[in-house]
């Protein structure tokens, strides 16, 4: 039995489509809903992500403006920046590009961000409000993959749920908002003895190790929900270059119950729970919603 | 085989006798090293407790007081209260009492408390900061109990290790702890399927689930390192009352390779974890060490 195929993108499309509704309600009331994005050092590639980045902002209805730093800026300099957006009435939403250059101490201008503001969720605050079941802001990839297994009516509770990838922005966080949906939650790593002795137990498997072929047909239990997190970039035989998961995807659809494509499954959910974030943050500033 | 038993009060009291010293370093070097406690809503039972941690601290040369306040204070008067004690330089640790009274939103208090003086780690932000693996202040059991798994020898990179229990305070603080050395963490709980069966192949079991006799014998993999983070009251046959944590432990002990005992295992090591923090938020406020 082929597997059923999570179609990311539709899925959220349907966000996106609730989101912009409750962006002209704000609007229409009279309240800003602006996202800020900083980014420390621009590349073409990261200037290419955030044109992207604005043009699905205001196709929904949100304002959106880039403020791009040196990428010698000090880590007292770059907090100071983060600091006066945070102050800053007029700005709803703060995102902040990563990666960082290598002397930035990213934690601590993570840290800067208003805890309300904070679209993406990575304040260190909020990461441990998930903890305490008191979630403001989740981080956005963690929150994707969530949903997409919510939208295939799988039941977490109780459910064994093995996580591949411990990244503090994507694998631990994931686990805790599973733990926290009542799944009996397994973190796997580079450091795991026996991986598949773990993934072949997983109703619910979530893979975030960014290793392309990592997750094979051997390593799925039947009728398991599989999502896939990874994004790499591979070259292929004939050197034309593609975009794949870590789950080797047309052999794990044979066995897997639902599996996500990539792209078109995380990718796209990630991007809407960003725009999502960037409504809650609005809304809870605005006190239309509690926090 | 009968396990050792980890002596919590002695290896306790060996970090005791290090943080005594360098308290006396730091107040030799003009440094205060003040702990306040906050206590909303006072018992008999916390007035005792208070009165022993007070002991405890001067013992070792931090100056300690205590603020009781009534237990109808508000949420927006409790959080002034410690954001005053925030800003306070004479002040460099704030502990702050648990539970808090019903209509105290403990979270967004605990927000309030300086990431640096926040003693217990229970600021969501250290809590995050757990995640990012970029420690300032660590939630003292979690720490205690990763601690006394350290001085066993024990290697945790790579082992299974099984947390029983998700609190938001000890369960899941020590499941991000023990993954970021390494090993491949379970967390299990209420909902939790078939918990011998995750139980029965830890290499490092954690327990904290508050309840007494849940771990037998026929959960525990032989040479296992067991941490009972329980700690039960309960009456025996005869009437008396006995402290108890969540293992059989006469049962257990011919079985485990190291085993804690309740009380004097994770108990003392937490209370020792609690002033070796308050030295560490005294060293990070004096620019002695970096955060």
């Amino acid at each position: 039995m082929a597997a059923t195929i999570i179609d990311g993108t539709q899925i959220a499309g349907e966000v996106k489509h609730q989101v912009a509704e409750g962006i002209a309600r704000l609007k229409a009331a009279g309240h800003p809903v602006r996202l800020t994005a900083v980014i420390v050092g621009t590349t073409p590639a990261a200037e290419i992500y955030a044109a992207r980045q604005a043009e699905g902002c205001r196709a929904i209805g949100i304002d959106y403006n880039l403020i791009a730093l040196a990428d010698d800026i000090s880590n007292r300099d770059l907090r100071a920046e983060i600091r006066k957006l945070s102050a800053d009435p007029q700005v709803t939403g703060i995102m902040l590009h990563l990666p960082l250059p290598s002397h930035i101490d990213s934690a601590r201008v993570q840290y800067a961000i208003d805890v309300v503001k904070d679209v993406e969720g990575v304040n260190p605050a909020n990461i441990g409000y998930v903890m305490y079941k008191h979630v403001v802001i989740a981080p956005c990839t963690a929150m994707a993959a969530v949903e997409l297994i919510k939208h295939t009516g799988v039941h977490m509770e109780g459910a064994e749920a093995v996580v591949v990838g411990a990244s503090h922005i994507v694998g631990k966080p994931i686990a805790l908002l599973l733990t926290e949906q009542m799944a009996t939650v397994t973190i796997c790593h580079i450091a795991t003895r026996d991986l598949k002795y773990h993934t072949r137990r997983a109703d619910i498997l979530i893979t975030a190790a960014g290793k392309p072929g990592l997750i094979t047909a051997d390593h799925v239990r039947e009728g398991a929900c599989v999502i896939d997190v990874g994004i790499n970039r591979v070259t292929l035989p004939d050197g034309t270059r593609k975009t794949v998961g870590d789950v080797d995807f047309d052999a794990v659809k044979e066995i897997a119950a639902y599996l996500t494509p990539v792209p078109g499954g995380v990718g796209p959910m990630t991007v809407a729970m960003l725009l999502k974030n960037t409504l809650r943050s609005a809304e809870l500033l605005a006190g239309v919603k509690e926090g």
